[in-house]
This record gives C-alpha cells, structure tokens and sequence, in this order.
C-alpha cells in the first residue's frame, strides 16, 4: 500500500479515525437525551424509537474497530500512535454500551409511563445532563489532547454518584409511604443507576486520554509494569 | 530484542498472555464467589475484604495490558495474533469490571445483612453459579479456542435473564406485601443486576472469542466493514 496509489497518509488516517469516533460518541450521546426526551414527554414513540434504534451505533463500532485493525497490520505504528488506536478500540467498547444502556433507560421508561407519576423528575434530567456532557468532553479531549478537560470529567463523576443517592433516598422514601409506587419507582431508580454508569463510562474514557496523553495508567491507583 | 539475547519466542510470549489472562479471570470470578459466600453467611469480614481487596484484580490488567502493548510495539504481530492481543487487551477490561462487580455485590450484601432476613436466597446463588460458570467457560475457550463452548456461553445468558426476571418478580412481592422490607429488598435487587453484569461480561468475552477464531464479528447482528 503506497501513498502514490491513492491510499491515505497514516496522519490523515489518524484524523478520520478521531473524526468517526466523535460521531459515534455524539451519536451515543444523542441517544441518551432522546430517551430521557421520552421519559419526561411520557411518550411512548419516542421511546419505542429508542429501543428500535441501536444498530448504528453498532455499526460505528464494527466499522471503527475494523479501521483500527487495519491499521495496525499494515502500518505497524509505534509508540503513541499504537497507543492512540489502542485506546480507541477501548473507547469504541465504551460508547456501545452507553448506546446499550440508552435501550436499557427507555426500556426502563417505557414501563413507567403506564403508571401514575411517582414524583416531578428533577434530578434525573439533571444526571442526564451530566452525564452527556462528561462524554462529549472526554471525546472533545481525546481530539484535543487536552488533559485538563479529562481531568474534570473525573472530577464531575462525584456529583453524579452524589445525584445518584439523592434520587435513591427520594424514591425510598416515596416508596416506603406509597406501597403502590414501589413498581413504578424501582423503573426511576434503575434508570438513575444507567445514567450513572453512562458518567463511568465517561470516566473510563477520560482515563483512557490521560494514558495515551501522559503515558501513565491511572486507571488503578496502584501500578505495576512488566520488567 | 534477539531469541539468542534470552528473550522468549513469541509463540512463548503469547502463551504466557493467555496463561496470565486465565489467572487474572479466575481472581476476577473467585471475587464473586466470595462476596456471595459473605451475603450468604451474614459475614461482615468477608464482605470487608472483598470490598479492601480489590488491587489484585486491577493490577493483573495493567500487567497484561502492558504485555499487549509490547509485543505490539516489539513484534509487530500479523493477522490472527494480532487479533488474539487486541481481543486480549478487551477482555482484560470485562474482567477488570468483574472485579469491580465483586466490590459492588460486596457493598449492597454488606448493607443487607444490617437488617432481617428478607428471604431465603435461592436464585441468587444459582445465578452466580451461573455466571461464574459462564466466565470460567469463555476463558477455557478461549485457551483452547474451541467455538463451541463460547457459543454455549452465549446460551446460557438467556438463563441468567430469567432467573434475573424472577428474582424481580418475588422481591417485587415481598416489597408491596411488606413496605418495610423495601430497603433490604432493594439491595437482594441491586446483587441479582450486579450478577447479570457478570453474565454480560463472559458473554462479551465468548464474542471476542468467537470472533477470534472464525474471524467474523458476531458482536452485533448487522456488520458493515469498511472497504
């Protein structure tokens, strides 16, 4: 493969390789609104659209992994770059199951919407917000190579966790006073454990970037390397 | 880097990638047998060190990854033992989430045996034997890269769903019938999800296996390739 015969340089490859990743983060994102969208508006296409609707983000992660195989069997990169296609087909794992997990919620959601409201949703949209926004800045941080934005995705997992065990104490309490809410309200407490891992995913993602960026794992907080 | 210098054959290398990678799954899965012994024993200090120990687990990931990343890097591996290290370096962070698993079914049994007995556990350890069976399963096969046990794996995750599905159905009874054994059913609740992620995760590994092996993507139903 030469580059006289047409094929790409390896940097441009590099770069079409971040480009897709970010659509398919966007597009993982975006479905995640759209099914919390469906909960809040309780309606029922929207959401029927939802768990209809993963195999492109699927696709994205079939087409991207393949680019990273190809990649690394016919350029054999080194150092950071066998790092960054690494870590991309790490990432790819990541955004298909926040796409899973955008299924898992309007699944969820699709059940509760043939009950009476349990509670105004206050906190939920505000964990989705949360969360969205850790998983486009992590992936805007992996193009930018901005270690800084990555950094404060981990920082923001906290004040997911912390939403996470108020929306629990609240639906406890409905519960326990409502008998006939605890159907209802169990939907609302796994759709908040979905988002909240949609946020660790995020997080892994950032880990990801400060690997490829800084060259150290802080994936653990011990390390321990092959001799 | 020479044969002759003392570093091992590749072929070597690789067997001791999959040796290591069957030790690390083998820690991951004995996790989950020992957070359940403790939820099933009542046994704060089992429960205690599971949720302490979980740095073994995570550091036989950063070893093995790093493997992977050397022998990419020194040994520029062609075709079908690249895949086996990009497959490696995934199902390192399946059983690196098992652990993490491990620490969260620890936590909910810890909080659960701080109150009555909710109900004999029945299903609950048969799903773990499940699960556990299914990850020690994906792991052997993949050693011996015999398909027929991955595809077996992926049976049997319709049988963990069930159990999951019945297991909700009786706390659901026991929570509307006794509002005041919400608490502690929530976190019987909380287990049975946690097990069926580790059914997940041997499921995704029996896939890169199968992909492995026969060289075809079986992760999504559709598989679109780049040209």
């Amino acid at each position: 493969m030469t580059d006289e015969k047409g094929s790409r340089h390896f940097s441009e490859e590099l770069q079409l390789l971040k480009q897709r990743l970010l659509e398919m983060g966007d597009l993982a994102a975006s479905r995640i609104d759209r099914a919390m969208a469906g909960l809040i508006a309780r309606d029922s296409l929207i959401l029927g659209e939802v768990i209809q609707g993963d195999e492109s983000v699927n696709d994205y992660q079939i087409e991207i992994d393949d680019r990273c195989f190809k990649l690394l069997a016919l350029r054999q990169p080194m150092a950071t770059d066998l790092r960054l296609i690494m870590a991309t087909t790490r990432i790819t794992s990541d955004l298909e199951r926040v796409g899973d997990l955008a299924v898992n919620i309007a699944e969820a959601a699709a059940r509760y919407i043939q009950n009476p409201q349990v509670k105004p949703l206050i906190d939920l949209p505000k964990m989705s917000e949360l969360a969205q926004q850790m998983l486009r800045d992590a992936l805007s941080s992996f193009v930018s190579g901005e270690v800084a934005m990555a950094s404060d995705v981990l920082k923001r997992d906290d004040m997911l966790d912390d939403l996470k065990r108020q929306v629990f104490q609240d639906l406890l309490t409905y519960m326990l006073n409502n008998p006939e809410l605890v159907a209802p309200a169990l939907d609302l407490f796994l759709i908040s454990r979905h988002l909240e891992r949609v946020g660790d995913h995020a997080t892994n993602i950032a880990e990801d970037i400060i690997f490829l960026v800084e060259g150290r794992d802080i994936r653990h907080q011990t390390s321990r390397f092959v001799g």
